[in-house]
């Protein structure tokens, strides 16, 4: 049985005129021969109008009641979708997570699938009728709905993919991936394809696509996903394994830059490892997602420290930091809130050094102050001041060959 | 253990500072020392916002999708008033029909409530958490969800009712049942007891504060149901047994009128019985609802036959009709969609003869015309013309006592 699992988000469902046209869309896959299952966001911005509603009622919205609220939202675009195809002429079935027994965690807001019973999926399917699913959701062994977080709806297409032996395609409001975000870098190219590391590192810098864990779980189980825009025939992006994909030909693949991020230093710091257990530690225990960290010994045997966090948790970091200066008067910080966080991702660094090196070359070319630096194996982050965010884009951009010819 | 089972229907939880107020609503109850249910039905006109995208996408949407999106919408309810409850201090978790394992029968849109499973539920009570249930759907063996039709929330709490032993209070936006729409006999009186025999009647008129199938199923359970304002702490209705009713009291319990019917008359059919099979056979089948029907023979061996059908209606039986006089040309037909249908009710008539009599009496004596009119053992229904609704209903309000003193 040749399957193909669909995946179309928000945006490609926002109105009933999108579903319809989402419908055809389908249809066309199955009467290519596959066996269609298709995954579906809530409608548009209708995730954030349930959000708006509960926080009328209370600030701290209990997390099992949000997530009853949340499932309403793809519940009712399987509902549409599967009216639309069924208008259309062909048999359509649509399944709430629940109903499919997407076993999920039992950490609401944050679900992590567990396993998908296919047993009635697949019963469907070869009854040539299409399977519309909620995506999103799951269901606990106690039969409590759950939501997967961020990024969730790509996550089921993919587990579902997997799990069915079918192949995946992600449908969104862009035409795949690029080397750039366009918005930043007029003339970003368009990937043909990219590896799942190289996606994951992009995806972790907040390229928007598609989302880390999605992607984590398409290399998991190797099931290449194919991404592109729902309401245009253009070629998308294949993220696959890097088999097929030459790793001779371009050192960088893509580039992310954020404006997320602060960056925080500390100054003075006793020059011990117990202070960095004590920083970090502090910080993990408080759930604040450190990204960049750097180090540096003083000539008076203290340690200063540099790090970037969420912007939004500067308050905890804050904390932290005030009950650490109170006991110890020499502790000194500096929050540096104007920053961009640029990224270079390639599988081909890894093979071949010397990418950082013509990062530092060429910024110091442009006279572009890097004020951190950090690299793992196929990724390179910088710091910059946020008024040379966009000239650092276009200068890495067309010396790394990201750009159109 | 003390149950209450607390309805409030969509008016009542129509936004989100309403649902607050309910929230103190059920949270009093509970400080009464009561463990509590509480239905919910979708905010306001929600259900008819979905119904709308639905006639967007298609003009015959699916049953069982069509009742995969309506159960979103007390999902979303459910949700919101237990955000509320927990944000008050109080334990609360809601439950879809497909949770609590309401059990129905698998017609779509208008499927019946055969079981619900307690266990849980009680459960959850026991621990002095209150219960917030999705009313109006529930769930087939095979995890299909369903919707019970118009009234069905009103039918859930019934039924949970009658299932956990506890008492029924349905919350809505009028202060109680009354002896006549108020918005047509402007000093109606509010009735403090009503038997479930004369409600009914009375829903089955269109009454319309509760659905007749929820009135049925408190009948056959013997479940007294308190019906009240939500907003106001005014005594409402106890819909009950006749046991503590005085029968002797009063002739004539409420009034009721429908502009919804048309009265179809036909002229010179061949008097048989097979006449009347093939007319009101042919009527079932096309599942057209025949309420009145009076029948005359006339002088040359023919036959007049007059009957009152839902407006709605009117196409269906015209095909009928015109497939009998293309066979047979004698047959005639009139069609007067001007009327109105006026009922009293009372337990009263039973042991009191002469309420029809004295029907007639009262409306000779204003000079208006009766088209039609007949009798069950506790109701007597009668058609006048359109113009003469106010009047009948104001000359029978007056002279059976339906207004205040």
């Amino acid at each position: 049985m040749k399957i193909a699992v669909q995946k179309y988000g928000g945006s490609s469902v926002a109105t009933t005129e999108k579903i319809k046209k989402v419908a055809e869309k389908v249809i066309k896959k199955k009467e290519e021969g596959y066996k269609v299952v298709v995954i579906v966001s809530a409608m548009g911005k209708s995730t954030d109008g349930l959000i708006a509603l509960a926080s009328q009622i209370t600030d701290k919205p209990d997390p099992r009641e949000m997530d009853m609220l949340l499932t309403t939202g793809e519940q009712t675009t399987i509902s549409l979708l599967s009216m639309a195809l069924i208008s259309k002429g062909h048999r359509a079935v649509s399944f709430t997570g629940s109903q499919l027994n997407i076993q999920t965690t039992s950490i609401h807001q944050k679900a992590r699938i567990k396993d998908i019973e296919t047993t009635k999926l697949l019963k469907i399917l070869e009854e040539d009728t299409i399977a519309v699913v909620a995506g999103f959701q799951g269901v606990t062994e106690d039969n409590e709905y759950t939501t997967l977080g961020r990024g969730g709806s790509d996550t089921s297409a993919v587990a579902l993919a997997a799990k069915l032996g079918g192949k995946c395609e992600i449908y969104t409001d862009v035409e795949g991936i690029y080397t750039m975000d366009p918005r930043k870098l007029k003339k970003a190219k368009k990937i043909g394809k990219i590896t799942y590391e190289e996606m994951m590192e992009m995806a972790s810098l907040g390229a928007g696509v598609m989302h880390f864990r999605a992607v984590e779980l398409a290399h998991k189980y190797n099931i290449p996903i194919y991404v592109a825009s729902t309401f245009s025939e253009k070629k998308g992006t294949i993220i696959t394994n890097g088999g097929d994909i030459s790793m001779e030909e371009t050192l960088v693949t893509g580039m992310a830059s954020s404006l997320e991020d602060i960056q925080v230093t500390l100054l003075n710091i006793p020059s011990a490892i117990s202070s960095l257990h004590r920083l970090f530690g502090a910080l993990a225990e408080a759930e604040v997602n450190v990204d960049m960290i750097s180090q540096m010994l003083t000539e008076d045997g203290k340690m200063n420290v540099s790090f970037t966090i969420p912007k939004t948790d500067l308050h905890i970091a804050e904390e932290i930091v005030d009950e650490w200066k109170r006991e110890d008067n020499h502790v000194q910080w500096e929050v540096n809130t104007d920053i961009a966080k640029i990224s270079v991702v390639g599988l081909g660094m890894r093979s071949h050094s010397g990418v950082a090196a013509k990062v530092f070359k060429i910024m110091a070319q442009h006279g572009i102050e890097i004020k951190m630096v950090t690299t793992s194996e196929i990724k390179i982050t910088w710091v910059v001041d946020v008024r040379d965010e966009l000239k650092t884009i276009e200068v890495i951009g067309s010396e790394f060959g990201l750009e159109m010819a």
